[in-house]
């Protein structure tokens, strides 16, 4: 029997032998570290037996799914502490994530920060004890026979699932903790690091994240081999935790949300707003100067418009009930591409007059499951920097790269350098899912590469990945809390136009259909302001900051003189604030700097009688006195160059 | 028996006599020109017997309700025409209107325009048969048993509902057609005109209104004395046609409506939306200067904040049918004052805020009848101009100046002049309808005087009309077909603010509830846009029109230049379009001039040598060579001062 190693080289046996053997023969470094393996490509448990020949990885905490193993051991001693310290609780299910782990219990109540804390403790015991993971399996009768004695009903529907295919079921037991589990885990509850795991957050789930099953309670918690790893983190999250756009936008009076007005649905509030607004014109300017023309639709379609879409077949599931009025079945859109391709059938075209770029700041509306709500980086509603792109097959490439160039102008003004580009391809064995035309793919395809490559740009390939109608390229982000999300996104479509009946007449003066670009530069406005929250914390640009000048008089004897040189300001478009409360300077410095206000004009006697306005920058601090005039000069320049 | 008469005059009668022959009495040329009577004030037909002392008004056709007798005449005669050529068709109702009178059939299929000459056709006919009007009543039984003799099943249905009540049942009869009927009538069919009356349009219409309910088809007609008053009253019609909103909206390509994307619901294109996007800047960069703050809200909430502000109970007929979505019901928002209640409670206020002016440009949406639907001016879907003022009492005289001020530069920005304005009081006797508190009412009401005084502005007083919350400035204007509406409107609000637990610290440190000022000075958008469109007939002032140049150059070797020259324009700001069609320059003349540009810019050989432009104003015709740079300053200056 010959293992394959990861280096090419070449292990020979003549009796069967685990995985963990193998590990120990390669270094007993790399045995001690290990936490599950891959056998011929698939993850697997060290304590397989390997008996024929085959490739052979030993995975560590090094590797994600190695990672996985230890956080999902480190569960699995979560799952026993909590059974230990909460009898009643029932089981469900606890898998490792990206960071960490969760287990869902069905308890009676919340788990409080006290009870966290216990199972922390009694998760150290039984680290302290060094239990032994055994794994077993068990035909499905037997399986059920043994879930039901330890009254564990979710587990008993979960093994039930598999009756019927044939195949034994897969335990884990340490101690009296028994777990169905198709692992892999590490071998002894030692291993995982007494000092070095954390329990990060607990909150309400559903059973099978179905809203209207059963409500769970969830626990997150995160293992680490070493305590330096740990600490590191803790550290990371409260820094995210700083910048979660939530935080500083209630912080910011920026937006605020309401249950009365509905979940996942916020207000922008003043200074919110006016960010907002900044966002709406910088970009249908910079679109109407590239040739787009910008239109207002309603929020709103028949059912029949989203059904001659596809979405109503498709997107269902995303979107709001219908509401029946008289003869009409209205809806509310989750997205505006339709309205689009009504306006495109509204008038005549030629292909003289290809290509039409059709834009809208767009009120959407699409329903997510509440647990998935996140302020106003994922809402149910939101406003789309939408549009379409109307185009002769011919003009496919010209166009996407003058979107592709708008995109990195436009990141460019926004300092946006930390992103991904994914260019989404169609598989092309599968015929069922994409629109079946490999030369329009084809051309398609090379046509979004070639742009990309003749820019330089770095990307991935996503196979498989693109929209039933086309490939697209998106650019994708990290918030500070959560997953990637797509910033912005270009996508090619063939189907919509033709089921709109969409045409042109091209040279040869026949109809022909045209291709359409859906794209958007900002993405949905709500979410590119969460991005730049949390980008800033709060800390706008000057030419984005809601209160970009904040007076300070430093006695009420110098507020008339203050309110003079505001008005200045104001007159030269300049957003100021006069803070003519009656408290000390000091108090007033510090709560204009909690406000991130860029700029502190300060004034007292010395500015009064020489005709000067004291400046304090949020970069800088205090940079002396000044005439109103070069500091309207300065600052001026600073909006209008976009400087950061 | 004493008759007086409207001068005072009073007249003794020994018998009982008619009407008719009271005005016979007083003025031969009265009795001829008679078409209805008062008695008592309440409008009679001239048949009836005068038997005890009275007063007692002739009507003629100069008289609001005299107009409507001879009218109403002129509609039965037309219903006996449709009896006569279209014998199977059932009678509805068909009463006279402020314009005229219509007429409801229940009929196979809609008349057709050859249909209506024929009617009009055997109109004349009627007129010219000189058929005697008879009045007479019966019993409901033998009423309900004539008109199922004449197989009408509609007035048998409405004689039912009389059933009961022990009235006698009225009937007109001339020649073979009887009709149910209150009256008044003319004499004689001879007494319409034969030459002065029109049958104008006809549509669909419902059986009593309700959609829901039986098709039926209705004919408008108007009828007059006299063949100059027809003949100007078509005119005008015809003016109003070629102003409607609609049809210009259309041929300018400012918006569009669609079925798929539903009734009611009008989509701005480009060029609209440039309109609409002025209007919205305009308004808001006016209210941000008067200290407003502006917010975004979404258009939808939970039925629980509808409940809360009395809007489920008192107004659900005008919203939308609720949406259940997880364990919340949202509906479509038909008000946004909710909103920017709950704002207002998102942070504690004092006295010393208050203030606080949150503005909106909110997307509402409102079911209104199909029937009701208007182009732009009556959507279910529109933006108002909405803002709220939470004000403490002793502030309530100050705003209110301030916002009647708001309303008129701002009417003076878009040069209106032509409105109605109506203080809208509460009627004092009925404590039922409106917040019972006569302090705060005679308050406010003197307030709202006050203001109105002071200004020395001209206005009527409606008792009984105010909103249940408070009285109230509306602004009404005509629009070019249809019924007056309310532009710009600002209420009192007592009871919204109390409704949401709203509050201020007083000097006194105690918690006060604020009073609200709702307000909209453009109204809806939309509507404001259509009431542009009408008065500007589509050739807006510069500083709005969707393009304010139009490059025409004269042959195709001017392009060039024309090209440079527009995008010096373009840079300084102003909306530019270059028309570059290889066509004869009288054509595309003609062509801008449809579209109604404010300025067209020729270019020629001439002007390439002498470096100039050729201009062509929109109100001055040719205005010859000038330089580039002499026409951007001009052009600026007409747009920055708003000219017209």
């Amino acid at each position: 029997m010959n293992i394959t190693l990861k280096d090419g080289s070449v292990l020979e046996y003549a009796a069967p032998m685990t995985a963990a053997d193998v590990a120990k023969d390669i270094s007993m470094g790399l045995y001690r570290n290990a936490t599950a393996c891959k056998i011929d490509g698939a993850v697997a448990d060290l304590r397989t037996v390997l008996d024929k020949d085959c490739a052979l990885e030993i995975l560590t905490f090094e590797d994600e799914d190695g990672k996985k193993a230890y956080n999902h051991t480190a569960s699995h001693i979560m799952a026993q502490a909590v059974k230990r310290l909460f009898p009643e609780a029932k089981l469900t299910i606890g898998p490792a994530i990206e960071n960490g782990y969760y287990y869902d219990f069905d308890v009676e109540k919340p788990f409080s920060p006290e009870d966290l804390e216990k199972i922390e403790g009694e998760m150290k015991k039984i680290i302290k004890e060094n239990l032994e993971l055994e794994r077993f399996e068990l035909p499905v009768d037997e399986a059920i026979a043994l879930m039901e004695s330890k009254n564990e009903p979710y587990k008993v529907e979960l093994i039930q699932e598999h009756a019927g295919k044939g195949e034994a079921i897969s335990f884990y037991k340490q101690g009296e903790f028994t777990e169905l589990c198709a692992g892999p885990h590490v071998f002894k509850t030692g291993q995982i690091k007494h000092n070095a795991f954390k329990l990060i957050s607990n909150n309400a789930a559903y059973w099978r994240g179905d809203s209207k099953g059963k409500a769970l309670q969830r626990i997150y918690g995160i293992a680490f081999p070493k305590k330096e790893q740990l600490d590191e983190y803790l550290q990371k999250l409260e820094e995210a935790k700083l910048r979660d756009h939530r935080k500083i936008g209630h912080d910011l009076q920026l937006f605020m949300t309401d249950e009365l007005v509905g979940r996942g649905m916020p207000m922008f509030l003043p200074k919110g707003y006016t960010v907002w607004r900044i966002l709406e014109d910088y970009i249908r300017e910079k679109e109407i100067k590239s040739g787009y023309q910008h239109v207002l639709t309603p929020c709103i379609g028949t059912v029949s418009l989203y059904q001659t879409s596809g979405h109503w077949d498709h997107y269902q599931k995303n979107m709001f009930p219908a509401m029946e009025v008289d003869d009409e079945t209205y809806v509310l859109r989750p997205m505006n591409c339709p309205h689009h391709m009504r306006i495109y059938a509204n008038t005549p075209h030629s292909y003289r007059s290809l290509p039409v770029r059709i834009g809208e700041i767009a009120h959407d509306f699409r329903y997510e499951a509440s647990g998935t709500l996140k302020g106003i980086e994922r809402g149910r509603h939101f406003c789309q920097n939408d549009a379409h792109l109307f185009v002769t097959p011919e003009q496919i490439k010209d166009e996407f790269a003058k979107v592709v160039d708008l995109i990195f102008e436009t990141y460019q003004d926004f300092g946006i350098t930390d992103y991904r580009l994914v260019l989404s391809l169609r598989d092309p064995e599968d015929k069922e899912k994409y629109h079946d035309d490999d030369e329009m793919w084809n051309t398609a395809e090379d046509a979004l590469r070639d742009v990309l490559n003749s820019l330089n740009l770095d990307y991935t390939e996503e196979i498989g990945e693109a929209a039933f109608y086309g490939p697209k390229l998106d650019v994708n982000v990290k918030p500070a809390v959560g997953a990637e999300y797509t910033l912005s996104t270009c996508q090619l479509d063939f189907c919509l136009p033709a089921k709109f009946n969409l045409t042109y007449i091209d040279k040869d003066n026949k109809p022909r259909t045209p291709v359409v670009l859906h794209r958007a530069i900002l993405g949905s406005l709500d979410r590119f302001m969460a991005y730049l929250i949390e980008e800033t914390m709060g800390a706008f640009p000057t030419w984005l900051a809601p209160v970009q000048v904040k007076f300070l008089p430093i006695a009420d004897r110098h507020q008339d003189y203050a309110a003079a040189m505001m008005q200045q300001l104001q007159d030269a478009g300049v957003r100021c604030e006069l803070d003519d409360r009656s408290e000390k300077i000091g108090f007033k410095i510090r709560s204009a700097q909690m406000e991130k206000i860029p700029y502190m004009i300060l004034v007292g006697d010395k500015d009064i009688e020489a005709n000067t306005i004291s400046v304090r920058s949020r970069k800088n601090g205090d940079e002396g006195a000044t005439s109103i005039e070069a500091f309207i000069a300065r600052i001026k320049e600073e909006i209008d160059t976009k400087a950061r």
